[in-house]
């Protein structure tokens, strides 16, 4: 059986689950729940995480996943945009809600992961520099604050290799310092299929591993390691290389075995093209792609993604402020 | 016999040299030159095309193709970006003097071609923005400009897709205006090989056809289309990503071959293996494969390709002023 | 009397013609028609500039000069953005609807003024980068276009300093390519007043002449320069340092004479200290201080530029779209 | 008397050394030792505060201020970047030495002060971004690094406004958990003369305040604060507009006084007339001009800051590579 899907790059649980199915030929997997609706163009699907079966499965925590999908970024009308914002602010508020348990003095720390310069990584600098910060205005001119506007502040940590210092130490100090209750992390993510990159945001309560898209994973940002929620909020913005190939030569000898009988005229009874077809099917092709493409720096991305990253950040930072706005 | 490398997507006249004596496994070609010399970290090899047949083996036309090739960009010291621009300047000088005949009053318009909002795509227009211009000097305020200054204009037309006109025919617009005796055109192109994305910089006396790199093939801009000659300096800045999958197939299928003898507990003899392993190197697997992934709108580039771009654009343009500065 | 204010650097009509009634005076001016009307945040000011006497007052071209201003293009709601876009896409639209009569195949150029590297400058080409063309779509996939389409084309000329060209060559030899009906040019403009930057937009039917904010003036883009209407949108994002100058010496000088009557003890009568404050009041400051200050390569912009001009490109850009969609 | 300069808004030592030797017609300051030097283009100038009333006369630390000044950044040769790198590598490195007193292992901490996304105040954070980052690589990696390197790491902070977070708690957090031996922070500055923008570098051995340049003071980043020392580097990026104003108006008022007795014809003698232009010069002034303008938003600043900023980035962040380099 074929299991080097599981070493396909990919963040986001709901393809996790899907080939997972498929590849197991189930229609339901014991501890995931899938929910989704359609509002006009906008595909909201909800992955519960419910217990470690599920958890093996799909190789995600236990927890819930959101994923709102829109067809193109790029051409929404401004009453479009509206309503997804309000969409991924509705999801997030939930997610907020459901770990801050109506705490009086909420205390949020937004943190935008990845690098500025590059740009596919810049996402979550981008999307921390439009969030509404007021950390300091409930400090120093608390006059003309709005009542019950909770207490937000927000960093871009960098990347290790820009800052040499892990992400999670520098996180874990400002904690230390600000005493927030609740950490909103935003990042950019690997998907398996180029169609998904720059449509898709995933919403999930269980936290997440900085740099999973453009750069090396790195120590989670969770609960355990932070101490506080974390709620992480993702857009794929890169397909990883060998994965896109890997689907490739699927694709190939999948051409290759459906037109099996026609290599009767090579000779060869076609149960044993088949098996050697197979020969590129084995569990480590993944890794040997890898490997013989020596890919880690080099990242699959859209033609736009420059104006891509520029649209869907201050969409999310709008998201995040309808969510955290004064009740 | 393997074809299927004509299909492969490079601008790199090298590589389509260095490809065709690979598969004909030939030392020479009949109709093409090759030099090359090393300098420090720097390669630069000149690729003469010289007749007919040279053109069909390569498919590239006849002329010269420089290729000057540094090791890294992103960790050149200014000692050796000093010998790059020089290296650069008098490579592109004598491709200049070669085409213009010691024409007594030099105008020269530069061209920097590519979408300047998608970062790969950029190269031509940040150069341009770099360059010296003197045209506007030269006409309102002559007193101020040292003697024997050429006269020296730029544009960057942009892409077909964000003007709705022909680069083409802008191009023949401002050249029936301003009537330069020369186009120096820059453009970003594609490689075969990630390896050499942003490390390269290819000049020919040939001409360019606008768009090779990230976009789609548009008219030529040569002494054909436009009158007068053009010089051409390009970058590679991408690699396709059906040409990568390629490769990768390559590499997977030699793998396999290599170990032919080891499937013997299959039960076949490994020429049939062999014979079999050859369907995956038809003539059209490329065109397969780039129906396959549906890749036009995806480009693989390095992470750091926003860095590179400002870094070699910054050199190109120094490089051109060199080349182009008083005699 | 004073008339230093002519010198004042503005391209506002609105300030024109204020300017010129609070020195003269005057309620009204002849050849001068003024409406306004609120729509929620959104103020929209018609100036019609209606003979020789009104253009002589205000220094504006026969014609209608409509001025749409908002409260702060940074903290705009999406349904805010969507008004603002409509009510700037419906008074373009009549204008545009006033030049062209009705033809039947609309072809609209629009051109991008200003310098894409220089932040308050890069208005123009930013727009142009968001506007639907289509003029490459009807001629080369017309089957999916929707019917009644306009052939939109775009070009950013860059400016003088940086191509070598005039602005008006380059647009000339273009429009003498593909003979559009119609231009509509996007510039930044210089407001006499800090407050209106980034604020305003200002649409007109009289034509543009590019340079007016950032750089120097240049030659005039109109019907007689170019043989075809050309619409002007333009936003100020910079003011003069010696406009700026200018007014803190008029609040100067006008809150020393408030209080002559405590010169007395000078030993000098109220009276005199006037005359002598008025030697501060002379035809010649403004010009006397751009010289004092030399400052013509300085600007004075608001910190937050950069995100300004992000924004309220998109927005002239989506208001153009609504413009011209098809009827 | 006129001390209302001591308000002029300028970071710069060597400006407020000039202006009070100017204002109290002085030729040398009692604790105050000024050395320049000339090295083709680059002028160095070395201002020491000795003692306290040093200090009190041009209201900077004690300590040492090293002031290098370029023609124009923007026109620099290759081999005259390298004279100005290794000028600016070569005072650092003393600077460094002075403080440090060759402790075997140092920890380094960049600090790129100021806002990414505000053109003039991105400079600290661009100069991080080129700086080499060691910390990860001597624990990750060690095999790899060059022996004698030392530890560096780096971080941009934000600014008060984009976090809700003090520059200095996210500062003293990080040197909290990581025990550097010292910080290296680099910011924009204003300057009292556009003509500085841009073409000075001020290093200095007292620390820093964040924000002096583009944003609000805030608590200063010294030995005192951080119990670490603090070098700091800076370029002049922007100009109060004030101060503009306020230099604009000493000139007129200089003109006014200098033809004097052509004010006869008025009846008045000409030391009343001088007398009244006094009321222009009280030592209020810079701050009425300052209320009166309502500027704080607003900057002062060359056209080409964006291009500016992007070089002598480069330029700082190869200073401090070359002054930390291993031994």
């Amino acid at each position: 059986m074929n299991k080097s899907y599981l070493n396909f790059r990919t963040d986001m649980a709901d393809e996790r689950v899907d080939t997972y199915k498929r590849v197991h030929n189930l229609s339901e997997i014991d501890g995931i729940k899938v929910d989704s609706k359609i509002n006009g163009k906008i595909n909201t699907t909800i992955v519960d995480v419910l217990n470690e079966n599920g958890k093996q499965a799909v190789g995600k925590e236990i927890g819930k996943y959101v994923t709102i999908e829109i067809q193109d970024v790029e051409y929404l009308e401004e009453s479009e945009k509206e309503t997804l914002i309000n969409e991924l602010g509705n999801n997030l508020e939930i997610l907020v809600d459901s770990v801050l348990n109506n705490q009086e003095n909420k205390s949020i720390l937004i943190v935008g992961l990845g690098n500025e310069t590059v740009t596919p990584d810049a996402l979550g600098p981008k999307v921390v520099s439009y969030v509404d910060i007021t950390r300091h205005l409930l400090k120093y001119a608390k006059e003309y604050v709005e009542p019950g506007t909770k207490e937000i502040s927000g960093i871009s940590p960098g990347v290790l290799g820009t800052t040499g210092i892990e992400t999670s130490e520098i996180i874990t100090s400002i904690i230390n310092k600000i005493s927030p209750n609740l950490v909103i992390a935003i990042d950019s993510l690997a998907s398996m299929s180029v169609s998904r990159v720059g449509k898709t945001i995933q919403l999930s309560n269980t936290g997440i591993t900085p740099g999973a898209g453009v750069n090396n994973k790195r120590e989670a940002l969770d609960k355990n390691s932070l101490g506080i929620p974390v709620i992480a909020v993702g857009v794929p913005t890169v397909v990883d290389m060998a994965t896109i190939t890997n689907e490739a030569i699927d694709k190939l000898t999948d051409n290759i075995k459906s037109e099996a009988t026609t290599y009767m005229n090579h000779g060869i009874d076609s149960d044993k093209v088949k098996e050697i077809i197979e020969l590129f099917e084995n569990d480590n092709r993944y890794t040997m792609i890898a490997n013989v493409l020596n890919t880690e720096n080099y990242i699959v991305t859209p033609k736009e993604i420059d104006s891509i990253i520029a649209k869907i950040s201050e969409i999310i930072a709008s998201g995040i402020n309808t969510a955290l706005r004064p009740a």
